[in-house]
């Protein structure tokens, strides 16, 4: 036998739906970047997404979303809008991506939403609910939370914040805890990495644990 | 007794949330204007708002609502968008408006999304689900729904139609089917006003069916 390890995961990869998410500043753009990169040089198209955003509505409620003139959104008006952003995601790019067996790689998702929105005070339970609504069946095979502290986190951001960014740091302590909250909630379908070391060893890290997450899903 | 019936009612619709909703063309906005003027002439204060908009958030949702270039929008992501929409007008006018015992009265609202969203094949229950979600307790005393044939209220349509009335007949008539199906299954909180006659007949109906749902009400 001469499989290479990463070649065999790769492969098992294919048509699976897999989100990056946690805190700001934990590095998921770089990372999701990274994989996506040696998925490819595998040979595994890639269909990489990130929300919200990512269709031509997506763009313009995200827009909306994080424009710092609009300070007094509602909680509610807050969640439906990332969901509307999703539903058309999973309409237009996840659920075809899928169908012809290509690996969709997202950077967010509804994991995000559990997180920011519940820590601004939405109930969880109704947040996954609404989820379901929004995206039906392209609903992630798994999510690898990156994890940092979230002060370590934000001095990592260096533009401008906007305006989910420039919120307290307890309520982004909070938004912390909701991540990992889920990820101990749902251990089948979430993996945590933390982000303390460089980008390759993170990176070696992500591709360890997505190896082990695919073992167990032979079991 | 010198009571003046229609002061009696006017003073009654203080602190209740009464939607104005239907098909394309019924005159719902004509209607609402004049009620609205003889419900402060009568010293009733009004707070009168449209849905989708009527906020600024509201208002650019509700240019991604009706750009003809979004052909494309999933009937998921469109729902979640109204409701989105919806949450903030709850959040910002109607739940203040009465607190402060004002009449609100307001030009479409979940009913729309029930009917048009359902008309294009989203579930009505969950559609009341999320619209649950998206205006808690901001939810109408009354509904009326002004009546007209499809056809006859397309044609009555001035100006060049938007993305929504630009579908065909047959949605417009599911449309209709299912105003007049909501108003059917919770008769204690929608009435039917058809809108065959006069703008001053079809108003004397408005009128006179708001004092039989007040009277219902007091029993």
């Amino acid at each position: 036998m001469t499989a290479d390890p990463f070649q065999a995961m790769a492969q098992a990869l294919a048509g699976t739906f897999v989100v990056f998410d946690g805190p700001d500043g934990a590095g998921k753009s770089t990372q999701l970047g990274l994989l996506a990169e040696k998925l490819e040089s595998a040979g595994v198209t890639i269909c990489r997404l990130r929300d919200p955003g990512g269709t031509a509505i997506g763009d313009r409620v995200r827009e909306i979303l994080l424009d710092r003139a609009h300070e007094h959104m509602s909680v509610e008006c807050e969640m439906l809008l990332y969901m509307a952003s999703r539903a058309q995601l999973a309409y237009e790019f996840i659920r075809p991506a899928l169908a012809r067996g290509e690996c969709v790689l997202c950077d967010r998702f509804i994991s995000s939403t559990v997180a920011y929105q519940g820590a601004g005070g939405a109930d969880v339970q109704t947040i996954r609910q609404v989820g379901h609504t929004a995206v039906g069946d392209a609903w992630p095979d798994l999510t690898v939370i990156l994890d940092v502290d979230s002060a370590e986190g934000l001095s990592r951001i260096d533009s401008a914040p906007d305006r989910i960014e420039s919120k307290a740091l307890d309520f982004h302590q909070r938004v912390r805890e909701l991540f990992l909250q889920q990820a101990a909630d749902e251990p089948d379908t979430f993996i945590v990495v933390p982000t303390t070391g460089t980008v390759e060893r993170t990176h070696g890290q992500i591709v360890q644990a997505l190896a082990a997450w695919l073992d167990s899903r032979m079991d």
